[in-house]
């Protein structure tokens, strides 16, 4: 058995988690912040038999990796409305930070 | 020296805590939520000399197995209170799901 | 690779987040109270190479240290503020409790 932590961002967090319990992975969710990811994220942990691992691992990559978006930037405030038209710009959301962890034991009681 | 990750019903974690306390065993509570248990949980950080995991398994055990409590349910809103009689049903309560994780080196400053 | 997880005291997080970051060390904040410290606490968990753990240990043990510090107590309420000199009291204030775990691997996406 493996503890998987994976820190993810907020917003990929409620599609990672169904993801996983769809393919039977249980798991509990840390509120943590900064650090690893630039935006407000969160840690799962997911208890793993071992020949699930990678298959655990690729749920979390293909709902959490990191991409680029399109985002509309904010009116500048008191700004001329008529002539001013925003650019979508490119930004990177996503991404995961995700440590396998060696379980000696586990019970549930 | 072992880290005990446990996973517990917010309900319990404060017996559970005192406990392990009254058995000279330190906790650290994460806040948690989902998963593993279908109520509000909280996560247990325990670290533990290998000679008294057991010991701390079984605080563990004693205090937060699954088990069967009789709820009153909540009346109806707006139901006939004279002609309603509630009967209290069984639910599970409580549960703990606990990993046992190597430790490396554990250090105090 | 190693993940070191940090019980601090909330006092020191900053100054140790700012000091790891520094150092080129990552960090996430798990929200944690009680237990290992006396005061509201806080645990980081900080993924490291082999070779740097005695590193960020130090950058730990440097912001961290349990010490001394004067305070000065609180007036008692209603008391003859006259009449009454508060002397400074001597409380060990930081403190860390430090868990390195072994990691079997490690990925980001
Ligand atoms: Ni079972
Ligand atoms: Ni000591
Ligand atoms: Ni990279």
């Amino acid at each position: 058995m493996k503890l998987i932590l994976a820190v993810v961002q907020d917003k990929d967090v409620n599609r990672l988690q169904d993801a996983l319990s769809e393919n039977e992975f249980k798991t509990t969710k840390l509120a943590s912040s900064g650090g690893f990811l630039k935006e407000g994220n969160t840690t799962l942990m997911i208890g793993v038999d071992d020949e699930y691992v990678d298959q655990a691992l690729e749920v979390i990559r293909d709902n959490c990796s990191q991409r680029e978006q399109m985002v509309a930037p904010i009116s500048p405030m008191g700004g001329n409305a008529d002539s001013y038209i925003p650019k979508p710009v490119k930004v990177e959301v996503g991404g995961a930070t995700v440590f396998v962890l060696p379980v000696e034991a586990f019970h549930h009681f």
